[in-house]
């Protein structure tokens, strides 16, 4: 018989208890059980972990693991709160993920692109005004991040007719796209960008990146959509960015508390757009399925899925 | 030489002075007049009006038309108004103009598939909260007409991944769309639709289609895009289907009467998003482009380019 595998959670029962069934399903051959049901002797024998959110200590209490397998895709905080000596963290990479934020991002960028904020303002003004319209070969997309989920955003928005550029931190080449790296290639993807898109994981360095002064690299009118983490962009600059003019809307998905704290000055600022996290929900059938080919795939080579980079942050 | 073209619209002075430096560059070879500079010997010789809008009157006093080209897709107005022994109407055909309808149709499907209205209005209230969010794949779009733009945007929302259904008066074939004809297969495609999108010409068989029966056979909590002409949906039946909850949300491009008056109902519904006729903006340079090409056929050849067929109305 194999070792059996951890499910680590934090917060309702009700989720654990889906994600666990969908897992089971997804392969019946193992045995997952809830951490607050494991014995003893299975903290021992537990030679895998599979968390969301979970409470540090609890993985520290399964002292074999070979590794963690995150059900999300960003995990800035577990390899924050893990520490150094734990085991290999594997996040979840599920082409159906990248499908619905690619979606997202077309879905938004078509929001701004056909002036939906401002034809609601009218609206409620009751005036009747065509807009300005303009092709999308003529919009320029900026995307920060070009990994799983933003080559996906890139794919969609060049066949949806888009301009697109994107940036990352290793050169990378992907057809029709305009690529840029490093501090100067991030100063000219502002500078010409009519919507920027941030797809960045939360690190170190990407931290605070889009603060005032890089605010201000971008193009007098343009628009910004965070879809990745919170503290990526300095929410005061922001605000002040949409004050003086300088950005003409935003639309944020992830806040630097999230729940976004009720007296926050995001909820009505009349150039924002906020959403309650949602722009990727995760499908808990499809990620049960990749993490199962993860764990079957352990199983038969006895070699580890390829773990995030903890030096690197992502 | 050849005989002059008569430009003949309604309304301002500079929009008719922007179709006529457009439509000279596109055919430096032809002399383009506006009707009110004709003298009396080239209202005799113009052999071809093009027209957005005319008086009827104006295009009567052009006595040798071959015919008409209109610098508008929709010729219901045209059709009623010219008369039957009027020359031949060309609409336009152009697929600039069917690009940014698909797009349209894309992106105010998309703002109901991701919950946009939804989500504005917790915004409003301050409300965190995901909706549930279930696969493109599962959501049925159904397009009311299969024509030059309802066919563009039945491949923009398959290669977004949507379900598509699709009803004409002819039967069409079109990849990967279930399609349907008839007064039945109108019923079917009603009842399976999440959405419905009105693509249809306004003819004396539309005029008053999406009445409170048809509307009746919509899915209960489907949705409608009216994105062709006013009159094709009778407005105080879907107003009633949509108090009644019966139906969730209706998007407006096009009124009984255009601009919507301030006083309709219509501006502040809760559920009814009110757009000033900007779905599919012509494009001027494009257009006249489409024109110069009919008009060069006609020289050529001296057969009329497809004319419209005033007993079915489109
Ligand atoms: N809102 C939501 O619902 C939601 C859902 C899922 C995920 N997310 C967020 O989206 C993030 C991205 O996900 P992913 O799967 O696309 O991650 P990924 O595959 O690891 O890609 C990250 C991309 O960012 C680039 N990058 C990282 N650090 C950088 C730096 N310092 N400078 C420039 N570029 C840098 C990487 O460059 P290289 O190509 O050179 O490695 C890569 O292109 C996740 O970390 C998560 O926080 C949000
Ligand atoms: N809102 C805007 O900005 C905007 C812009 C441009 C156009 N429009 C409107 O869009 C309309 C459609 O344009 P289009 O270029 O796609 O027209 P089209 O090429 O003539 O196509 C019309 C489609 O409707 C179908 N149809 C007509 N009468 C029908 C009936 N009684 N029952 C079932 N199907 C019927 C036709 O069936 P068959 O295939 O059998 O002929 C065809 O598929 C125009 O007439 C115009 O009013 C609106």
């Amino acid at each position: 018989m194999t070792n059996p595998i951890a499910l680590v959670t934090r917060g309702d029962a009700a989720t654990q208890e889906e994600w666990r069934a969908a897992l089971a399903a997804a392969m019946p051959e193992e045995t997952i059980l809830p951490f607050s049901v494991l014995s003893a002797e299975q903290r021992r024998q537990a030679d895998i972990a599979i968390v969301a959110n979970p409470d540090p200590a609890d993985v520290a209490a399964l002292p074999n693991l070979a590794w963690v397998q995150s059900l999300w895709a960003g995990v800035e905080r577990l390899v924050g709160e893990l520490g150094a000596d734990a085991p290999p963290i594997v996040r979840l990479i599920d082409p159906e993920l990248s499908r619905a934020m690619a979606e997202a991002v077309l879905a938004w960028t078509l929001y701004l692109h056909r002036d939906m904020p401002a034809y609601a303002g009218q609206q409620r003004r009751r005036v009747w005004q065509a807009l300005p319209y303009r092709a999308p070969s003529r919009t320029r997309v900026g995307l920060l991040g070009l990994g799983a989920l933003g080559a996906a955003a890139a794919a969609c928005l060049l066949r949806a007719g888009f301009s697109v550029a994107g940036w990352s931190r290793s050169e990378q080449t992907l057809p029709g796209i305009k690529t840029a790296t490093g501090a100067a290639g991030l100063s000219g993807l502002l500078a010409h960008s009519d919507i920027v898109v941030c797809l960045l994981p939360l690190t170190a360095e990407t931290r605070g990146l889009l603060d005032g002064a890089r605010l201000a690299q971008m193009k007098p009118g343009a628009s910004l959509i965070n879809f990745a983490r919170g503290p990526i962009v300095v929410t005061p600059d922001l605000i002040a960015a949409l004050d003086s003019r300088h950005l003409a809307h935003a639309i944020l998905d992830v806040f630097d508390v999230e729940p976004l704290p009720p007296d926050s000055a995001l909820w009505d600022h009349p150039r924002v757009t906020v959403l309650p996290h949602i722009s990727a929900p995760t499908d808990r059938v499809s990620a049960a399925g990749i993490v199962a080919a993860n764990v079957r795939r352990y199983r038969a080579s006895g070699r580890c899925p390829e773990a995030v980079d903890r030096a690197r942050g992502y």
